[in-house]
């Protein structure tokens, strides 16, 4: 019988998640019925969206069952199946998250192709779900056009890194970014070409996103929320557009938090702000998939990953992501 | 030799403009050049948006020059003429704004159609820039579908009647508007075929949405920003979108206002903020004109009006419009 070492969460955080409000269980997986397959994973992923789960509110995805296994993205490899679909040593992504095997029809994964040069884990990052959301927002939700400038807000986190590479791949013109260290600033400004990186710690955002972009900015793809959209919207150029993927600042907050206080901008300046998550353009996942390969096997496209060890880290992970210890990616190897 | 009593700007309001920010000068007008006309007003139009211009700040339209006579909507007839394209009798509309008597080239001014049943004021309103304010808020900003259940702030002031009746006649299924007093409250819910209306001094408007629309709403129209903004974003069904077309709650501020508790809502419920002026969006005129013209001959189309009188009123006009005083269009007979 093979068992299944799986991290369930036990409580709902109030603030900030502690280790007290999850367990690790092992749970017996019986033998596989007709048409199902088991799955060996190789990386979890770890996502900011998970905050959001934990809490019972209202949410584009269902709170996280109290007592149940952390769902969420995971690649790894068939070592059985009764399945013609995934023989066994197929390479496949699923949301069924933070366990070490995995097992079910195999409708619920998803096989992807073998990427020459490419780590199992990019499937969960600039080749999979993380790229996608950062080409989503630059391409169906802002309609970045050639020649414009980008702000992004959290430019060293998994999304960000990949955004700031996609918009100068699209022909932005200036891609600025902020991140919340001097190392993470170089990183941005050396590996990833991003025009200007701007450290939040060092002054406030909207004074420095002024001065590095004085004659403004067109798009701005926003992780962070809070002072980092109120300094966009002081920015924007006329008819700017935000794509609004999340506000990390704000997910562990107990209480409201006020909004940006110069919204007034949204008439004066003809500006959109739009919120999304990737999972409402599945259909763009085709094309980004045939861009973004020939990109990356062009050598056009840099990563980095933060990689914790075994799926005892894997709430750790969670965590130091939340703080921004990542560079790139958060991933937790099995 | 001809005269023209024009209203001058002579200093720039800090909070609630007052009588002293404005002086009433005569200007004597030469004999019209070649191509010329001069036309006798009979209507001028006051709006919130001219608040804005008032101060120096980066605004869609530049600001008002002190000591400059202030431009806006008007409407009157062509009394002299030198153009062939604009003879005499004619009805104009222009942008000339607070004066009497406005000449210049013919190409300053645009003919419009006599409708039958309607005073010239209403090409200042619902047959003019405020109905295809509504109009284009309602298509090309929100994208309404039929079916749809749509949120009007300020729905008593001019733009907001042309809303809630446009909203119906595009097949909205639920129309909610909000207004300052018991007896626009009525209006609403009586002459203008609001489902339901929402006196928003009454109670948190936050509070009196949520009850007024249980299923939520899908498209807001917001005139006023502020609590209004922050109640439509709590109200919102995913994929809500909002169309900004003014923030009246804030116009006369003197610093900062925090923005809305609930931005957050964006992302979870994928929401669109948008604003805009009707300006950008000209090519839409044509399309607007024909439709409402016809709505209006079929007696489909209510409208009032707060008529002051004569151009020595245009400030109190003007501030009393401010303060919410007009139900409809406020506009100053000459």
């Amino acid at each position: 019988m093979t068992s299944s070492t799986q991290v369930q969460l036990v409580s709902r955080p109030r603030g900030w998640p502690t280790p007290e409000d999850f367990r690790t269980v092992s749970v017996e997986l019986p033998a596989l019925a007709p048409g199902q397959v088991r799955i060996r994973n190789e990386f979890l992923s770890v996502d900011p969206y998970m905050r959001g789960r934990m809490s019972a509110a209202r949410s584009y995805v269902a709170p996280y069952a109290v007592g149940e296994t952390m769902t969420g993205g995971a690649v790894g490899r068939v070592e059985e199946s009764t399945s013609d679909d995934l023989p066994v040593g197929t390479l496949v992504v699923h949301d069924l998250g933070w366990r070490d095997v995995a097992q079910g029809d195999a409708a619920a994964f998803r096989a992807v192709a073998e990427v020459p040069g490419a780590p199992s884990s990019l499937h969960l990052g600039i080749l999979g779900m993380t790229g996608l959301t950062a080409y989503v927002g630059l391409t169906a939700i802002a309609g970045l056009r050639e020649g414009e400038t980008v702000f992004v807000s959290g430019a060293a986190g998994a999304v960000g890194t990949a955004v700031g590479q996609i918009a100068r791949l699209l022909g932005a013109s200036t891609v600025i970014g902020s991140a919340g260290s001097a190392e993470k600033v170089a990183l941005l400004e050396g590996k990833y070409g991003y025009d200007r990186a701007l450290n939040y710690r060092d002054a406030p955002i909207r004074e420095q996103l002024a001065q590095a972009a004085p004659d403004g900015i067109d798009v701005f793809f926003d992780n962070v929320g809070g002072d980092h959209l109120e300094a966009a919207l002081a920015a924007f150029n006329d008819h700017g557009r935000a794509a609004i993927c999340g506000a990390i600042s704000q997910y562990n907050a107990t209480g409201p938090v006020a909004g940006p206080d110069n919204l007034g901008n949204l008439v004066t300046r003809k500006l959109t702000l739009r919120g999304f998550i990737v999972g409402d353009h599945r259909e763009l996942a085709g094309e980004f998939r045939e861009r973004m390969t020939g990109w990356f096997a062009d050598g056009r496209i840099a990563y980095d990953e933060t990689v914790f060890e075994g799926i005892g880290n894997a709430v750790d992970a969670f965590l130091a992501m939340m703080r921004g210890a990542n560079t790139g990616k958060m991933v937790v190897r099995l």
